[in-house]
């Protein structure tokens, strides 16, 4: 039998629906719904004024952000960039990360997160750390 | 400086302008467009009734293919399975794969597609194979 496995996310606008097992609803960690070996891979979406809960940065994963539809903003360790479709960003070690959708964004804020360390994901150590979102309210 | 780096890839209805060192129109390696350390990863689209030039597979890396907008066929092995947005599908080692986008497609298939090995990118060998696509007329 050949190596695969699917799972239906459902169209980027209804995201929403998905949820983590920590209760975090608009976010779906597709390495936590089928097994993979080196990628992790998460999708989300946020309301327009809404965003991540807090900041965080990995010690020893590599993160690309693709950003598929709306409009909003990241922060990147001291830095604030415009993010909307298209907008793909790698993030290195130790850099803080925080994203937020725009209030007056067209669309709700969706991107894709691949997270991706050195071997395989399950051998990859706990390296991430919290602060909070410089967008916060 | 924090260590991160920003790429413009455009709207998804617009990946189409996206080209290829070898001169593939609707495909951009965003791994060839930015350094990467870990994550290859590449984006995407068919206009309905198009797909990949050749099948392939990897004998080392692992891959992701996110479809994002669109309807098609993905050929993995000797299966073939319907996509459209959101299907997500990961793909051992030694899985020969094709995609085609339906040619009633209401929309170009897009799709992501993440590839990983066992350490950095630039370290993996060459481990791709090709043959024929299924859907090829």
């Amino acid at each position: 039998m050949s190596d695969y496995e699917i799972l239906e996310l459902g169209p980027i606008d209804a995201w929403g629906a998905l949820t983590t097992a920590d209760g975090r609803t608009g976010k779906g960690f597709v390495d936590r719904m089928i097994d993979t070996q080196y990628i992790g891979l998460s999708a989300t979406t946020f309301a327009p004024g809404t965003g991540t809960p807090f900041a965080h940065s990995h010690s020893i994963l590599e993160e690309i952000y693709v950003f598929l539809t709306g409009e909003g903003r990241m922060a990147l360790g001291e830095d604030v960039v415009e993010v909307s479709a298209g907008t793909t960003i790698r993030v290195g070690q130790d850099v803080m990360r925080a994203i937020q959708a725009n209030a007056d964004s067209p669309a709700d804020l969706a991107y894709i997160c691949v997270r991706v360390g050195p071997g395989e994901l399950k051998d990859q150590p706990k390296d991430s750390s919290r602060a909070d979102s410089p967008f916060a309210s």
